[in-house]
């Protein structure tokens, strides 16, 4: 029989299948076939791309030069646009206003080939120093309540180029997910006074089942009701609301550019290089102190394909239990 | 410049191109190649699927057996069984129980080829008061909060069978996307004492912008903040909470019958027969009457990939703005 499960944090019920378990060689799976032509984010094509943000640069390289090994660029076919006021309207019963925000692209790394299994820890560090330098600029900002980083990994999690790169949205709203993760989230510590982040990480040591991963700083998981098979989480271990405000030197993301390269390694060698999704989870602009929220990354294998039961409820049914996952990911032979 | 929109119902934000429309040439379109092998759903099968639990059938046919027009069946890969109770408890500060539910199949036709846009109207009401039927007879069992009625069709809405049919859920709880809806609605009508969806209708017929066909009874048109290009919704004019209670008899259901068909047939003919799934929202078993929620039926195409941004914000980048989609699917020339 399935088990049915709560999320405490959104009181999202996900349907696990925990007896009669799918086979791990049943997913969808994705060829990723080298594509043909000018890739616009190499080497020496830095004047096909939209004028650098910010570029990580050799000593005397110039902006829009090669000689970078992390590049920032506006995105090219933006979802919203920098410059304007909100303008906020009502038409009857409904809002709008205009599409402020910023929409940005980290590629992250100059090699076409190498993605975050394949990098040196310290190139994955970079990555995630620019992710940091970039939200606190924006942040800056005060139009914009909400940063959200994310990336898209293969054709079926939405990437429509394949060099390695991330994706920056600064939104004049939080938005509805993160809005109720973080009610979510305060809540349970109106109630028992503690961060839920904290008090799940203190549970996943203590169980051990669903642990992927950990390090000094940092702790990997399945979650206890996923939406995905094999989603991941990776949580700071000590209280953060937001890995921006923290990340003031290059230095304090060894910790984190080592788990994460660790576990996308294991989901890339335990699923056959799936396609995937990651979001970077931190508090909004104006609450970067927050004692409830806890920042953190969750990643989500795309092995299964959304169908209506999942957009009409909701919730999600997963055919891998996390426990699964989890021992799958762990026993890895790299 | 984009538009950012406000659903009413949801406080869901969408981005909205509004300028520089996306060409409707670009949207990714499936074949639907026709699968070889035996299929259990078409006559002569009945034995290869669980044991039927309703049909409308001919005269003298007996069940598991050819002769019917409309066919349920208990899902094979059940995502919850109908047997057991629920069985509540907690896991530290997780929430989980049984997997109680219902999950059957409703094959709408015996004609492994015809979809709804190729069926006669009385065939589609057939269907649709075969949804009605196992709706009420679900209903009765006290453990069932809610009752989803969905259709898969095609590869990237997530069929993995292509004949004709639709499935039905009973769940032991409200799930959250409608629970959302639900307390939105709720809301609304005890700022102003009335429905949304009607406030919604009369807005929409009245601005005609949006409007994709109508007739008596029902309107479909494409909502001012879709999650996808295309969305299209059909409404009952009169409010009525739930489809099933008042669907008591099958010829209320023609007018909605053809809708549905129009609706759908607009939309192969639009965009070159796109994967969608459609879902039936109404109120739960135990508010049948409600005065703030209106049943309707969501048809969302599966014309692009869901990525990063919205899995992290709950958010929806829409490429084509539903006042362009809704003019498309007027104008179709059948």
């Amino acid at each position: 029989m399935a088990e049915l499960r709560r999320d405490p944090i959104l009181g999202r019920w996900g349907i696990i299948n925990t007896d009669k378990t799918a086979n791990i060689d049943d997913f969808e799976r994705e060829k990723h076939e080298p594509k043909k032509g000018l890739c616009v984010f190499c080497y020496g094509n830095e004047d096909k791309t939209p004028i650098e943000i910010e570029a990580f640069r050799m000593p005397d390289t110039k902006p829009n030069t090669p000689g970078w090994t992390v590049r920032v660029i506006p995105n090219k076919f933006p979802a919203l646009q920098i410059e304007g006021n909100l303008d906020k309207r009502g038409l009857g019963i409904f809002d709008l206003s205009n599409g402020i925000g910023a929409h940005e692209v980290i590629v992250d790394t100059p090699y076409h080939d190498k993605n975050i299994p394949e990098l040196e820890i310290d190139e994955v560090r970079d990555m995630l120093y620019m992710y940091s330098r970039r939200a606190m600029d924006l942040i800056k900002d005060k139009r914009f309540k909400y940063i959200m980083i994310f990336k898209n990994y293969g054709f079926s999690a939405g990437a429509s180029l394949e060099h390695p790169h991330s994706q920056l949205i600064a939104l004049p709203m939080v938005p509805k997910n993160a809005a109720e993760e973080l009610r979510g989230a305060q809540k349970y510590f109106e109630f028992r006074g503690r961060c839920i982040f904290c008090d799940m990480i203190a549970q996943e040591i203590k169980e051990k089942k669903r642990i992927v991963f950990e390090n000094d700083d940092y702790v990997a998981f399945c979650p206890f009701v996923p939406r995905f098979s094999f989603e991941t989480w990776i949580l700071p271990k000590k209280h953060h609301a937001s890995l921006y405000k923290y990340a003031d030197s290059a230095e304090k993301l060894d910790g984190l550019a080592a788990i994460l390269k660790e576990v996308l390694l294991r989901l890339k060698i335990s699923l056959q290089d799936p396609a995937y999704n990651y979001i970077i989870h931190c508090a909004p602009s104006y609450s970067m102190e927050s004692v409830s929220y806890h920042w953190h990354i969750e990643i989500i294998p795309k092995l299964t394909r959304v169908a209506g039961f999942e957009w009409g409820t909701g919730f999600y049914m997963v055919s891998f239990p996390p426990e699964l996952s989890a021992q799958k990911l762990r026993q890895v032979k790299k």
